[in-house]
């Protein structure tokens, strides 16, 4: 069920006499759909049990009479005043003990129950009301699900809340004790309720116990949202469920945050978060989008894309005529089905003030909404064609919440960071313009000639064997530094030298390492030379042969990095964490050992990206770029939007048959 | 009523046998009044109702004797330990919920009630003693009001006292509501109880809130002096009452504390504050004085004028031998009438005992004494001949506190600062040896010959009236980005395009904006070129020429400044916030076009400055350098002190009498 | 009693059966002594007054089949989670009011009654079942006291601790208002009970009640240290008693701490702490275990020495090969006659899994274990033969935790540093190879030839008699800015001219003088020329010589240095902190006109160290640099261990025996 564009409304903002001229601008501009209410709580429920939905009716009444759609969002995000007055005890409580007062929005914590009681009974009644009500297409759950909190909150309900989850895991205290290690510094429990949250402490609290927190807060977040979930599905028909999520942001494993919904949708903001430009680069986009679409292996919406300068306090700076246009576009060719602008008209109250919308606030159309327009016109009609395909990788970075929570818990290098390694493995990729999907640890991976599982820090349940297995079966596989070290409760292994299970499938050992403080390791590689950051392994070979090696003071002569062959595959391993030249020679090598062909070679600043549908394949040209570029597909491209003349922030469309023999 | 020269001291801190040869070194010096007793409470008050005056009646005596006069300063800054003790409710509360304990000074909150009835009792106790005293010629209130406060306080009674404001404000929570537009985020209140205070939340408070707390907290400490203002009316004749300001300090709205004070005084620390040389230059001192002289119009006295190395902790450099003297003669040169050095001697205890004074800790006089009395020995005689004359400024640069509130709250450029601008601003004229004023927004304009308005960013009532009759009228006025964005509840408006009400009379229309982060715009005038900073406004021409353009990537050839006649006068735009560079030749040409002229044209490093009595003018050549100037007045002066050879860190004063046919 | 080498080890960490395999390796490694149990709390007494010894009796017992002695740690830095959850009232309170919570160590208050008490009866109930245990040889209270808390607790125990302690001290409350000066700001106080701890307020706390608070805080640590040392007296026989000392820790006086203690024990992890290298260079290591040294002037225990790579959630770099084994020697040649490694084996569980032991996670013997074997077989045959003895140094430095107080209270400077001045001026001498002992400022200075006493601020009861005393008898001192400028009490000294108590004696009177922010001030002496930083003294002489004067622009001619004959000795003044280089060649001329030769000159790199026994001269070359040095002992040493040719990390010893006619 998709839509092609939409637009976020908030009629509640604005003068009833001025629905219907919105709303006719949003037809004429070939909008569809609209997602409406997700902070509307107070508009819906002005007093405890006293619902108005009359305005919301109202509403989707002009949007039907235009022919747009409506999703609509639960407003759990936004407690109204009259909640926290009779309630304040569901207000959060942050790490150092301080109430965090009404303001802003979330000021709530998910595990408090009298909030969830609250919740339960909005969520009801609007399931109850428009739950059958064919105007309204889907719902997105809350909003952004916790962006609001700053890291966690130690309400009592909380501490409750995790003691209980610690109860159901572990079953015996005496079980938690020996899995935490807590014999270390005396910090032995005798029963769940001393152990504590991670609150403010004199020094450092346990490894173990900061990690299993962070499972604990996720599990939190999915469980309320399940709750939503099942009022919405027990009061509605044919509606779809999703929820808008934030990229790379990293309190909840957002693989299980996905798994209830239908699909997926996402907030993109290219020069969103104050950012100073060039701070997100066209790659690192590409590649938040096409952790999106791994989350369920889906196409997906994009339920906020930047439609205007952005800001609170600070703004950010005003994207250049032709690249809001651009970001769409880029969102659609990396499986975005349906693009979705945040927001109609820029707010002229509350902190968002400077998150501008398509119009400017006297709410005149200008070159915002001339420009995309012109978009909607282009792409609209081509998009059923690729509806649903996604990019047909052969490549699959592994992806996990879990790991990178152990790295924000012992960052080890105070450079080293999961999910950065993860996206500059992202970007070796898309510089080479070769497709690579994010998968989960206990993904598939038997469509993928070739896969990178950077930092398999934690030892979790399947996930050895999972790989071992992928290997053997003929995969290639890239492991490194920090793989095989700790157990799942975030202990180190002992039982053998590192890397651990590992150890014969890669056909290394390593008995010494050393974190590169201040220092970078040389590395060449044939006639490339490189730099190892961060870490250096120091490997002994046990079969596997080197593939790089070090050079310099400290480490000359020792193993960068390794491959071993493995029954039909080969496991290579990186000794350290390559610099992007290193890194750029490995993956290439990599990807002709493999036979993966890259989707062409571009000019400077051009994108290359493909949805591979049954029909055929759909290559998007974008030029990130503010000069006019030149850029050829290749043979037997048809182009559908736009040719081989890219303007400045310009983009096209191309299309090639599926052909006899080929896949 | 003035004395010329004074010094601060605490008699209390001294062995009573010391006072006598204190007073008689002060006399010798030439001083003639004393500021004591600010911080006395507790000697005044040593138990609850116990009053003690006996020992500052002894010290009056002496000073008495020696010719000198008392201004006493009521101690309301130093609650004693026997308060806090009986009612630790007194103590304020952070915006993070902290209490802060007893310790430095105002351990308080003005907002408690408590608190005030103890100082409405000291402060009544004293008029009562003093108010008909004749050796008492003046009252200051409190001590620097606002600064021992980080930020505000939000106790309970902080809380309840905003909502009693918003009552007195917005009258029905309804109309709180809809001007706030508390249907963002359901922030919507059903009474004045639930509005908190802007405390730690998890995200950000609404930016009406933020403005209407800020404009709370400057009225409670307007109000606070209020209450003690009316006591010492009640129980004083012919004695004034004044308050040691603070420069640019910004939590209070200076122009409403200044109103109901005889005049302002100002604390003037030009190295003060641990700042790192050269931190303060000369022409940041000198706008400092000039805001001191703008608060009401008026010539007014220096409370606390630098007498030696200040610093708490740390310190700053010690002024080199010449430069408390020219720092004093700068204070007069720019409106001050009677100048208090502070302190008489270094204090061997508590936490300024590294703020220097005239004497060092052994009271030994030495080489700050004999310079401070060679200057008084020069310019007491010559000071009352242009006692409560200014400069007779044609500029006139308007500033606004709450024009800098909304900036603090929503600065859009982290480097952005609405007070900063304002000096950068003056910095142009002071360079140019220009005088300029600073005024209110709703200031008498009329006899200024150029206004400069920056950053009118509220439209507060009346002012844009106020500015466009000036214009019609045949005034020269600069307003510049940001202009006429937001109504007075801090909303954006949306009647119109930007800039608002001003539209007209600029002539231009603004449909698209630029926050320059991490980039500026070269900017071309005539043979001139500079840099635009911060922001750009892309505007459109509704009537107006261009004075300047954008070159470069973004945003050539579009308006960096453009001019527009309007009645009589003429309204000109700065599309971004200029460069040294770009302002200097932007006010060149206001300059020229307005027909005002310059004190003359001075060597490096030296200032002019004019005082214009009805007798003549009084020219003071300042040379801030640590090398010897000579530097000419120009035709017709005749010298009063010193002459054209200036020493280094040296002064001179010129006089010049009124012409005929002359104003 | 001493044993050369042992090791830290936690059998409560493995399993049983493993700590044979492990107490087999350290005897066959050489190790003949092992700490234990500091960490054990829990272990031992896991419930309230039910004690169990048997796992440690267990483990005795295989140590003592091995030939290993026991010391065992006093548990008290890990109150167990059944104490913390009975008594949330041990749990410390933070200067802003938080509560931190159970987790990581030591969260518990030193000076809570209900926490004394449970530490009373745990170390009682220890001192009873092991204190005439012979396989028992000493004991270490607590665990490096002071580390875990972060500055000190205010909670309401310690509130009441620090007015009973200021009551002890004055007496009567006006003698600590008379001593403090409360009349400024009117913080006069009633009673004792009204005495704030320096919790957060709004401005800044008294000097006075500051330097108090911090001397409060220390006592109370001593004390605290005290009560486990009396109840280990009371059961025990022939055990020694130390602690594990943390080199420059400021928190506590450590010549207190270290008075009712048999040696002082230090723990040494030159790359520990996250640093990034070259963090802690050799001399500053060097410097650090000289102060160990002069703590009780006597040769003292490695009880943690560095074993492997360091970290929490950060890690250092890996030691090079080598390095460990030549810090090791490093502690030896400087005072250490028993070095225990910490820790055995790296931990698997808990805070401190990347603080690495000899042996690696798995288990097994690698690198670091071989290494440090071989300095086992080299060093311990050799070390009885210089058991106790120390340097022989005719250079002492005055070290004082009180003045470095003091500075931390007041900087003056933000880089000035009581304790970074002292390393710089230990720095001087241990780059010409002259040994210089770290004193206090009471201890017998009579076998020094030259004393250097950096920044004796507070004029301490009876130490500028003491310091006159030594010049009088023929010393040679150096005195230095920020000299008799306080009392005991942090006020200022009134009665006379700078510097106070020492003008006669340095034949010098100051009366101006210049914080150096932001500017140095250029200096020469002879050929040589350096800078002046942080302060300058502006010194007029009183019979002093000028040693070096200022040069440039504002100092120019001012005496930089000065020396004065006094009695049979020289008093010398430096007028403001020299840089290396003007000290370097200060430090010379002192040297020359003190008649003291250095060990002799140093390939670069190369560390030379004596160790001085009644039998003869222990010469260590030590070489910290990655390349082999060549380096001649010079004559009549004999080689012990090693010889002149040094491999990268490598060291030797050689002997010189007693000669005729010299000592």
């Amino acid at each position: 069920m998709n839509f092609q564009f939409g637009v976020d409304y908030y009629p509640e903002h604005w003068p009833e006499e001025r629905w219907e001229t919105d709303v006719r601008l949003m037809a004429e501009m070939g909008l569809k759909v609209v997602r409406l209410a997700e902070f509307a709580w107070n508009k819906l429920e002005p007093a405890q049990g006293r619902f108005d939905f009359t305005w919301l009716d109202r509403a989707l009444a002009v949007f039907d009479r235009h022919g747009l759609k409506a999703v609509l969002g639960t407003p759990s995000a936004a407690p109204p005043a009259w909640l926290i007055a009779a309630h304040p005890d569901i207000l959060p409580v942050d790490s150092e003990g301080r109430t965090r007062g009404f303001g802003g929005r979330h000021h709530d914590c998910q595990s408090n129950p009298t909030y969830r009681e609250h919740v339960a009974r909005i969520v009801g009644a609007m399931a109850m009301h428009y739950g059958k009500d064919p105007r309204v297409v889907g719902w997105q759950t809350d909003n952004e699900l916790g962006n609001s909190h700053e890291d966690t909150c130690h309400c009592r309900h909380c501490k409750t809340a995790f003691q209980i989850w610690l109860k159901e895991k572990y079953g015996d205290i005496t079980d938690l004790n020996r899995a935490w290690g807590t014999v270390f510094w005396s910090q032995t429990y005798d029963s769940f309720t001393q152990v504590p949250t991670p609150a403010l402490t004199l020094t450092a609290h346990s490894p173990s116990l900061l990690l299993d927190w962070k499972r604990f807060h996720s599990d939190l977040i999915v469980d309320f949202q399940q709750k939503e979930i099942d009022l919405l599905r027990a009061g509605t028909t044919c509606q779809f469920i999703t929820h808008n999520f934030m990229g790379y942001f990293d309190l909840i494993d957002y693989f299980k945050l996905a798994t209830p919904l239908d699909f997926v949708s996402h907030d993109q903001y290219p020069w969103g978060f104050w950012d100073v430009p060039p701070g997100k680069n066209p790659g690192l986009l590409a590649s938040t989008l096409d952790l999106m679409a791994g989350l369920k292996g889906q196409a997906f919406w994009i339920m906020e894309q930047q439609a205007g300068p952005t800001g609170w306090q600070i703004l950010a700076r005003t994207p250049r005529p032709g690249q809001l246009a651009l970001w769409a576009a880029q969102s659609i060719a990396r499986g975005a089905d349906t693009v979705v602008f945040f927001r109609w008209r820029s707010c002229t109250v509350g902190t968002e003030q400077y998150w501008h919308g398509i119009l400017p606030h006297n709410g005149v159309p200008g070159r915002r909404y001339e420009e995309l327009k012109a978009l909607i016109a282009a792409l609209a009609p081509v998009m059923p064609r690729f509806e649903g395909a996604l990019s047909g990788a052969e490549v699959a970075i592994v992806h996990s919440y879990e790991q990178n929570w152990a790295f924000e818990i012992q960052p080890h290098h105070p450079e080293l960071d999961y999910v950065k390694f993860a996206q500059e493995v992202h970007a070796a990729f898309f510089e080479k313009n070769v497709p690579a999907d994010f998968v989960s640890d206990r993904a598939d991976l038997g469509r993928y000639k070739l896969v990178v599982a950077p930092l398999v820090f934690l030892d979790l349940p399947g996930v050895s064997d999972h790989l071992k297995s992928y290997v053997k079966a003929g995969g290639h596989l890239i492991l490194t530094v920090r793989t095989g070290v700790k157990d799942t409760a975030n202990v180190c292994l002992a039982e053998n030298a590192l890397p651990g299970p590992y150890g014969e499938l890669l056909g290394i050992e390593i008995l010494d390492y050393d974190c590169l403080r201040g220092v970078t390791v040389p590395v060449t590689l044939g006639q490339i030379s490189g730099q190892g950051r961060l870490w250096w392994d120091v490997v002994t070979l046990k079969g596997a042969r080197i593939l790089a090696s070090g050079t310099g003071t400290d480490h000359t002569g020792e193993p960068a990095a390794t491959a071993h062959t493995s029954g039909k595959g080969v496991a290579m391993y990186w000794a350290t964490v390559p610099d992007q030249d290193l890194m750029a020679v490995l993956i290439d090598r990599a990807l002709v050992d493999a036979g993966i062909e890259s989707l062409g070679t571009s000019a400077p600043g051009v994108e290359l990206a493909r949805r591979r549908s049954a029909e055929g394949d759909f290559l998007f040209m974008l030029n990130h770029t503010s000069e006019a570029r030149s850029q050829e597909p290749g043979q037997g491209w048809i182009a559908l939007v736009g040719g081989t003349s890219l303007a400045p922030f310009g983009f096209s469309v191309f299309f090639k048959p599926v052909q006899e023999g080929k896949v």
